[in-house]
């Protein structure tokens, strides 16, 4: 596996495949290979697209694509669906979208579901937009459902993010609190030919008017689409240059990618802590601890100061 | 506010409040507070409710909790909506819920829902419910939406975990792929009395028929119930006492609360390192390491091993 990133830097399709694959699945042995990719990021545009299930996420993404791609601009697409476990459906949907944009070779999807922790899928999803970087795509989309802070946490690394709404996912000033107001940088109205649209419209705007910006502030941007009958696709293309040279001339994009860098080194240790408390001998040590919980010897917070003395004095490969 | 714990075993209810709402907003400053209460307990059944949104949960929790009070026991219901950033709605569900059961004093019931990260939330619902078993209630009934894999850790510290299907819910084989099978100790089949019921019950038994389990084993039940109409409500009562029972006799219960007291040692190893993530002098150094990387002199990977290093050569409330 030692050649990976260097095969993905060369060019080879089937090797970002296998790299993804294995930052998913045994993200601890790739970080070497992660660590090459890493020096060869930052040129990809990267997006991130939200909303409720059913908003119409992939078919926005899709008809995105196809625009890009009509400028020559070639695409990354990671499609996330943390809630996959219980709503499914995301196979049927994998099939229609690869028969639209599939089987261009300028376009490189890659779906990616829940299958250990939601901070496990955060980074995997990270990764993946910087092997998709590296490899040298112009555009770089992730595309997850935004149910909660946790689905939210992985747009939040992208340059320009999207929230999809659509009339019938419900009450708007509902679905914008907590939150998603703030990550928003464009809104899109989707399915804007369904009958309640203008009401969801109405409401999206005025809550953009009530809310205080600074002067110099981006202010988000609403625009009614519809991914499927090709409504306002120019509009929300548009809407996203228009977030990017306003990034770029501000010096936002720099600041927003510094803030990136700052959370991907807390995942990585994070991460790190993570995988030395599952090594042999901690596994071993917090057995002995838990029996003593159980046996009222001892309190769970005790314990936690106990391993975390261990851990410290522990050479792990951290220290290399 | 260092009282709180001993107002909580003495049997103050208003302190209960209280220190939940410290364990949701500073954890870190009740911490002591927490290992007085974890001291005492161990005494309550721990149940834990999940399914998708819509399957009538908290219908059902509630006709338990009427059902357990009939005789004579005191119950204790914390109530998560990790999903409510987007799909809203609790306020109504929690006024009607009061009328219900929110008046008896014996019952306490505390909606949570995502703030920070899910795994905030995690750590809180499960600090909640050491409280409540502190408190001297007798079950502690943890219901929370599952959408997807961190909401199903919420449920994994209860004894008995429910999980609740309803015919409208859609696809039950999609429902209840990816590790749901895995931690489901009871089926319900809620609205039992809808057309599509039928399908649903033998789909769910067909799959628990598929599944091979050691002769020892508990097979997960699947119970049909109505939970407004009171269908299966004394049988879902007598198929949690059986499973209770199950794991008295076969020394189960102990297992999964050495279990829990494992999962809960590596959470409150993880929340340390986190908040010292989030020093000043930590911070600092990572806004540095950012820049550096910014500037492509650093790695990601390299900085992580720089912050790992400082970590372990700083002196933390986990020294004292």
């Amino acid at each position: 596996m030692s050649k990976l990133a260097e095969q993905v830097l060369s060019g080879d399709r089937r090797a970002v495949a296998r790299l993804i694959s294995a930052v998913e699945n045994e993200p601890e042995k790739v970080q070497d290979e992660l660590e090459k990719i890493y020096l060869n990021t930052g040129k990809a545009y990267r997006i991130g697209i939200t909303g409720p299930p059913g908003s119409g996420k992939s078919s926005l993404t899709d008809t995105l694509t196809l625009r890009a791609r009509e400028e020559g601009l070639s695409v990354g697409i990671i499609a996330i669906d943390p809630t996959s476990p219980f709503t499914g459906g995301a196979l049927l949907g994998d099939r229609i979208r690869m028969q639209r944009i599939g089987l261009d070779p300028g376009v490189f999807i890659r779906s990616m579901a829940t299958r250990g922790s939601m901070g496990g899928l955060c980074a995997a999803a990270g990764d993946a937009a910087d092997i998709l970087d590296s490899f040298g795509k112009d555009i770089v989309i992730t595309e997850t459902v935004g149910v909660g802070q946790s689905e939210v946490e992985i747009v939040r690394v992208a340059d320009t993010t999207i929230v999809v709404l659509s009339p019938e996912a419900g009450d708007a000033v509902q679905t914008l609190k907590a939150g998603l107001m703030e990550i928003a940088d464009i809104f899109v109205i989707n399915k804007c030919d369904r009958e309640s649209a203008g009401k969801l419209v109405l409401e999206v705007r005025s809550m953009l008017e009530l809310k205080a910006y600074d002067d110099a502030a981006w202010r988000p941007l609403a625009i009614e689409t519809s991914a499927t009958k090709g409504i306002g696709i120019d509009e929300l293309y548009n809407a996203v240059k228009e977030h990017k040279a306003y990034l770029e001339k501000e010096g936002e994009l720099h600041a927003k990618r510094l803030g990136a860098a700052i959370r991907k080194i807390h995942d990585l240790v994070v991460s790190q802590v993570q995988r030395d408390l599952q090594s042999a001998e901690v596994t071993k040590e917090l057995e002995k601890l838990a029996k003593l919980i159980m046996d009222g010897k001892l309190t769970p917070q005790s314990a936690a100061r106990k391993i975390i003395s261990k851990l410290k004095s522990r050479k792990t490969g951290a220290d290399s």
